[in-house]
């Protein structure tokens, strides 16, 4: 009798747990959304017909033929996410083209009929056990290759997903997150999200789904919220419910970043999962060029960003045509971890406290604009969307501080021309500022802290070997090769 | 009687002590010799008459009067020498405009007779007695100020320095090294040198005495050997003799330095003593306008090439007209410190092997030389003066190396176009290389180990995260603004 009561409580338990793991209202994260917070920083891989033909996307017509990685070696991959301290791997297992990355029995468009028939996501899976890894997944909604996709019938293609995530979810193990994409090509009610994330849910509870551009100004209105405007509570609502999280590839979230999301009048805790690449350009599946990856300071930078305030970040990292990362995209990730001291297990380290945040700032000149919106004060707003502009090269922007605050670091992002390549996704970018320096104010003396001769990279950041206190900070653009324009100065107390 | 034996054997324990610092034929250095390579890393301060006349070198004439500093702070000066790790503080007492930091009884061109008459040199002196350090003097042998200097008896000019040499040996503690300069100007045998060291060893027997420009390449003549060149002992000679150590500043020596020097017949043994500014351009005496400090990766670097292979290192960090160090120089000098781990009583960091040194090396394209000075095996052989030049501005040098070293950092010091500025010593560089990559091979296989889009500053130096092994190495030019030149690519193998 006892036993039976036992057994009853523990079922009962487990209910609750799994009910614990669904989206629901609430002012503070379930059991999935804790995991996922805790997990935090994760490997973007895409890999796929894409990576073959050197495009972004595709249209679902690249013939399966010319998907032929030469050293395929899915182990390198997960080896790579453990040497350099992500906490779970996030897989394109089939992308717009349709292309499916594991031997799928609902269409033929897909590794099985390649001339390389590994299964991906079964070889990333087990590398992830292997290597103690999380393991997630990512899958387009929006589908250029699959017939039924086409069918006037909305449903029909929804069975096709749900047949695909029933594979998914029952042949390669725990999953930890979905990530869903292109929602955009369809009506936000015409995707069966929810049977979705009821079958996922089925499978394992513990799993945290979303949907790309999950929030939107208006219920019912197709306008994505930019997560650089989500600085209130109960002002937004789901695009697509339920979702877990929230998701705008790749735009950051603000530093005042909130988490109360509206539907159907109700409020639910929803956190921001980034996405980033590696790559110095909008680089997600390899190209066959090589092409330079970040600095490790705008890498650090993005991740404190990106992972304070209870939020996630993946990273991609791509396999190129040989099915291996390559070593100096590997050794950058490897490098950021060291820095970092990442290591799974250890809770991720976090950012100090940005003493800069919202102070009065203002520019010597300032690009004029009618809504004013390159003025000085967008350094320290904490939206790396907004940014300074000056009318002049030689330029400056001055912010106060509160002389009680100690600071010891100064993180710049310079905003920089961009250009968009042939293939429409990879850009690059020119720099502007050439020369700088940064200045202290107190006791009616200006005092320099940091100069420097040389480009700032797209993110410098300043590290001072001791602490000051000042009642001004002034940055001083002494040399550019264009009027400068800064995202954001980040006025920071490491501990 | 026992006593007295004991004093005897202490007396003469002693005079063996101070025998044995003083300069006589050896193999190996002498204990005056030995506490200077454990010393190894000084702060070189040029501060005087030229820091207000926004000069290098003047000629005796700038008024007293133009000696102000508003805010004169010494004890800043070694704070900041003790906050960086420096073990002792090389300070300017008297240049060759023969204006003295200290109140000399033999001139009135000093800081007694100017609106500021703090003693500097005991300022100093006292602040390395407080913070621990030891204090080292610079005297210049040529004096453009001085009357008897200009006498046809030159003894009267020797005996002016011996009596100011008197003063500054009596007057402020240990010193711990002298620094002659200005020997260019008369014959070597006219500057009683034998004097003056037997003047300064009779007061402190273990202060390490030299002359600029200690070796020539034939006895008795005026040519100096560079320190590029002291790859071979008993080759060179001494041109002022007796001095403990070699000084050619501020050349650097090559990876192959030797130690054994020759005069009249008997070989000696004699450490290098490096000095370098910590200024991005050759700025010694502190100039108005705020100048740029180097990286700290080319600090560290220079830093290891100089006292790696018992050598040492001043580097020059000199105070402004206020007679304070300007905060952002002394940032940079404590941030090196700090990144090496340096602090009094420590043993010096040392680089790791160089696994690359002497290796076969060529390059795609060579600019032409007759000599072939600009061939790519200048990249490797050790010496910072040579360098390889390309014709394209898209070339490659490519060195063998040997598979069984392990390597996990590559230094690169690149050449930069030069163009010196109208006061005749500060010099702005002009960077060649944009982007660039590092390559290595291993069974039939190129892989690209390092990718850079951002351009190399004055010294990169790549960080590994995982050790290597390669056959070979290949430094790959992929955008420059002019057909790039490398003094040096150093692969190490760091512990």
């Amino acid at each position: 009798m006892m036993k039976r009561i036992l057994l009853l409580g523990a079922l009962v338990g487990m209910l609750n747990y799994c009910q614990a793991q669904l989206q629901q209202p609430a002012q503070k994260p379930n059991a999935a959304q804790r995991d996922m917070i805790k997990r935090g920083y994760g490997m973007f891989i895409h890999f796929g017909i894409n990576t073959f033909a050197d495009v972004e996307w595709s249209d679902g017509s690249i013939p399966v033929e010319k998907y032929h990685p030469t050293h395929l070696d899915p182990d390198q991959w997960v080896r790579t996410a453990r040497d350099a301290g992500f906490r779970y791997v996030l897989l394109i297992t089939k992308h717009h083209d349709g292309f499916c990355l594991w031997d799928s029995k609902y269409t033929t468009y897909d590794v099985g009929a390649s001339p390389v028939k590994t299964d991906v996501v079964k070889a990333v899976s087990e590398a992830c056990k292997k290597y103690g890894l999380q393991f997630a997944i990512y899958y387009s909604l929006w589908d250029r290759h699959e017939p039924s996709y086409k069918d006037q019938d909305k449903q029909k293609y929804v069975n096709y997903m749900l047949n695909q995530l029933t594979e998914l979810f029952t042949n390669y193990g725990s999953i930890c997150e979905l990530w869903l994409d292109g929602g955009w090509d369809r009506k936000p009610d015409e995707w069966g999200v929810d049977q979705v994330y009821q079958l996922v849910k089925k499978f394992n509870p513990a799993c945290a789904v979303s949907v790309n551009h999950t929030i939107v100004n208006e219920e019912g209105k197709r306008q994505p919220t930019v997560p650089g405007e989500m600085t209130a509570d109960n002002k937004y609502y789901f695009q697509y419910f339920p979702s877990d999280f929230r998701l705008w590839d790749p735009k950051m979230i603000t530093r005042f970043d909130k988490k109360q999301y509206l539907h159907k009048g109700q409020s639910y805790y929803l956190p921001f999962e980034h996405t980033i690449c590696i790559s110095d350009r909008l680089n997600w599946f390899e190209k066959s060029p090589q092409l330079p990856v970040r600095e490790l300071d705008e890498l650090e930078e993005l991740f404190y960003w990106s992972t304070d305030n209870d939020n996630c970040l993946v990273m991609n990292v791509p396999p190129d045509q040989t099915g291996r990362i390559r070593e100096y995209t590997a050794l950058r990730a490897i490098s950021l971890g060291k820095r970092l001291g990442l290591s799974i297990g250890k809770p991720l380290p976090k950012n100090g406290r940005f003493i800069s945040a919202l102070k009065p700032a203002a520019a010597s000149s300032v690009y004029p604009d009618k809504n004013n919106k390159y003025s000085g004060s967008a350094v320290n707003d904490g939206n790396l969307d907004s940014r300074w502009a000056a009318t002049d090269t030689i330029a400056s922007v001055e912010m106060d501080l509160n002389p009680a605050d100690a600071f010891n670091k100064v993180s710049i992002f310079e905003y920089k021309d961009t250009k968009e390549l042939p293939d429409g996704f990879s850009q690059i970018r020119l720099p502007r500022i050439q020369e700088y320096a940064i200045d202290i104010f107190n006791n009616g003396e200006w005092q320099t802290i940091y100069m420097e001769s040389k480009p700032m990279g797209d993110c410098k950041v300043v590290r001072l070997p001791r602490s000051y206190h000042a009642s001004k900070l002034r940055f001083r653009v002494t040399k550019a090769s264009a009027p400068p324009s800064l995202y954001e100065i980040c006025v920071i107390d490491m501990k």
